[in-house]
């Protein structure tokens, strides 16, 4: 008797750990909204290195700060200079917005600090003086401060609509400073960029494994970081806020080598990536984030890959012959379009100020379609 | 007295006989939204065949199942394949905004057909691998499906100035397509653009009477075609849903031309009505569609007309630079632009949703401005 | 006592007659509303000169039928050819705003003339015909009549956020004019524009007093005169509608300067002002203009002029491609987005509707944020 109930005390045990395991993992993922209450008293440092780490996540559409810590491991690792560059666009974004007095609810939930990071990896990524090159530091500072300001307006333009602003900013703002500079401008120069539609004259055989590997690269091309390891380790960092949007993200990369496949793009475009992340960002918008997870919004998710992917191919053979990439313009108009739609899948829209992790949409919708007497903030516990 | 009363009798009879006529034809013209009640409990395959041929006229601004067919009919004369593609495109998109859900009236209208239609139209008509190319089927289906898409958003944006989407979606998903492939590519070639301001070394003496020609041409460029027969064809189909629209379908492809000769456009620009559709879409939108009929939407729908035509030659120099059309992109902004006005035009404006056939248009304003006591609507018989 | 009284009486005489110029210098400052009561009664021809004199300051955003004299005399001085085409221009686009029935007040405030001003300027300016080429008063007729359509459908679209059309119409004008004509056009050639980052073959040294006699000039580039003595005239005629104004004005160009320095544009560039005036107009908008002045507004009016010359630097490269000047398409934009924004400064942003000269706009607010109890408008004697 004493044995079985030193057995059936350690498989209780057993089952308490692994319990608070699971509880500590559903701590850590989503959106850790219980991670706001903490901090309000603590010093203004720590809320700034929470919401910096919100910031980043926000690029990749989550909101977590531990995955925004894991993805800034994964920038370092693949090139400390570019997890430099990220780190300080963040910071100097998040700083204007807070100088500037922008809703500090905002600033704390990230949202002002993803397009200046953007803005300064894409900086350091065209940048062809190399590494280590200080004086970049200057438009990296002045271009995602200036987010800020495009951020604000924009919201302030698209909020009749209830569009969020996105990252129009730093495709502008990203934009604006290629144009500025030059490929032999004397202070920043710049590689030009191949448009994915220019002909190849020794096109060699398509090399299936690198187009497969090309996939999850697409995710961490969301970065413009081009190495397998630190692009799994940020689709890792999207699986612990929520894998179903990690699993879209992964779905949409696909989409988007498919599609570029079927135009017959350069290799290098499907073998880097860049062809899938269009398309990856298109399927997450769609799939769980700003709607219902449900079987329409899946099949809708999917053909907003397509259509990025496609727009994407389409933006840069137009933008190419000014040697301008075209960033994420493709996924970011195709997804405003999305939300913007009637019929069937404005069904399962949710309020940007009410989006959360995909798992908790679901989870607060059904609950708010069961009970429905009950508000449905009180629902979410 | 019996001889007389015979003549007097078969006088009454061909009086009546001949209005019988005008009735029939009164009710074949206009928007035949009699049809509409007689339609509700007929198969979905008979709904489907009169809603497709309302989108077939919607292109033209009209909205007429007979004037469809008829346009139709123009289109196989001219090119079977081309009649196929634009019978493809209506039936692909309006299956689309069946499938995702559009409002049922607004199908059943043909608003989510002509887009599809006019995408395929072109596709056809750019494409330089030939009639009965089959693979181009793929872009035709994926291309009209997603003009639902735009077609919708485009809506949900634009309602809150009461403005149309119209041919927005089909101006967009053209570009985007001619932009993914190229004059090269090697599943979808299609022929490179020529601006109109381009310079002709050889240029040979103007030939009035093909000037001449190149008016009602301009009508039939609407839908991409042409040869005269077709095109004076599509404009009799005008005519039947109302002549006041035919009138200024031909005033502004005139306009069109002249602007095109003030301008020193390329000969051939002007030969193929190419210089025309453009003024005729602008001329059209104000003259009796969107404005109540008076002279002082007359004077401005010529106005309208000549804007459409400068912009349409400017824009095909910009956009001839990377090789693509301007299609009505020219038409499309001045109409949104005229439907924006403020001042004397703003108070012929009719509610986008009150728009029907000119001559309907009138009479129902001159019918609200005596009575005003009426219901608008009850008095439209 | 006799002498003294004298003396005291002189002094008195002095003083009142010094107190009656400032009153009659204080009378000529500012938006001069007094003179619009004054008018009233008066014939056509004559409201038409003064609101045609408004419209010239409106281009520089003042409002001042003075200050419009002084500017309409330096554009003589510079050229009596270009002054001619701005004549023209505001008198047509103020007619045709007449006759479409434009609301009557904005036109007495001269909104519907400046559009029309900077078209003909512009026009004569990129004109490669030589002056008193005759014909080209048709295309600066059109085209400065075409403004009206165009400010007024844009003040409707942008109306929902409470955004002023600005010059938006202007730039649209002059590039569809550029395109539709041509380096090489047989009625209306134009000088193609070589974008600022373009590579100068045999480069100079900088030479500093040409970069800072440039400061000036951005002042009058916005007039496309690039003459230091009607320059210096335009400033003046700022500077009697609002200090504060001419101040931002010079700080404004300095800042654009200093960008195009940091971006090493052509030297032709900063000598020649073009530099300048888009940060000139830029810092002029935010300063005291559409926000009441202030630390915080002045800070971000020198952000709005960098922005801006950047944004500037940036589209002129762009546009360049294809042969077409950026205009003040940058400090258009950005002023925009200023408005647009939240934050701190939207607490200082002053309703359209209700923006007079700065100095009046601060008073009127003082006095509305001490009072509070009397109506703001009321308190503006």
């Amino acid at each position: 008797m004493r044995c079985q109930s030193g057995v059936e005390k350690a498989s209780r045990t057993r089952a308490s750990f692994s319990r608070r395991v699971l509880n500590g993992l559903l701590l850590c993922s989503g959106d850790m909204e219980h991670l706001d209450k903490y901090m309000k008293d603590k010093s203004f440092v720590l809320q700034l290195v929470v919401c910096g780490l919100r910031a980043v996540t926000r690029v990749i559409l989550a909101n977590n700060p531990l995955s925004g810590g894991l993805i800034l491991a994964a920038l370092y690792w693949a090139s400390p200079w570019q997890g430099l560059l990220g780190t300080l666009g963040v910071l100097a974004s998040t700083l204007t917005a807070v100088i500037t007095g922008q809703d500090s609810a905002e600033v704390a939930g990230g949202l002002h600090g993803f397009n200046g990071m953007l803005v300064s990896l894409l900086m350091g990524e065209f940048s062809s003086a190399g590494d280590w090159y200080w004086w970049l530091l200057l438009p990296v500072f002045l271009g995602s401060a200036t987010c800020v300001f495009l951020f604000s307006g924009l919201s302030s333009f698209l909020d009749r609509w209830d569009l969020p602003a996105a990252v129009f900013p730093f495709n502008i703002i990203i934009i604006l400073y290629l144009l500025c500079t030059g490929p032999e401008h004397p202070y920043f120069p710049h590689h030009s960029v191949k448009p994915p539609g220019a002909l190849e004259p020794n096109a060699t055989e398509l090399i299936a494994l690198q187009v497969i590997r090309g996939i999850p690269l697409g995710v961490g091309q969301i970065f413009a970081c081009g190495d397998l390891g630190p692009s799994l380790l940020i689709l890792g960092a999207v699986f612990l806020y929520s894998p179903l949007l990690a699993v879209h993200a992964l779905l949409g990369s696909a989409v988007g080598t498919l599609t570029g496949l079927s135009m017959a793009v350069r290799h290098e475009s499907l073998y880097s990536g860049l062809s899938g992340f269009n398309g990856a960002l298109g399927c997450m918008t769609v799939g769980g984030l700003f709607f219902t997870f449900s079987l329409w919004t899946h099949l809708f998710a999917i053909a907003s890959a397509f259509f990025s992917a496609y727009a994407d191919i389409a933006l840069s053979n137009l933008m190419g012959t000014v040697g301008l990439p075209a960033s994420s313009w493709a996924a970011t108009l195709v997804a405003t379009l999305m939300l913007l739609l009637t019929g069937s899948l404005a069904a399962y829209r949710i309020p940007i100020g009410q989006v959360r992790a995909p798992e908790r949409n679901l989870r607060s919708r059904s609950q708010w379609e069961a009970g429905n007497t009950e508000e449905r903030e009180s629902t979410d516990v």
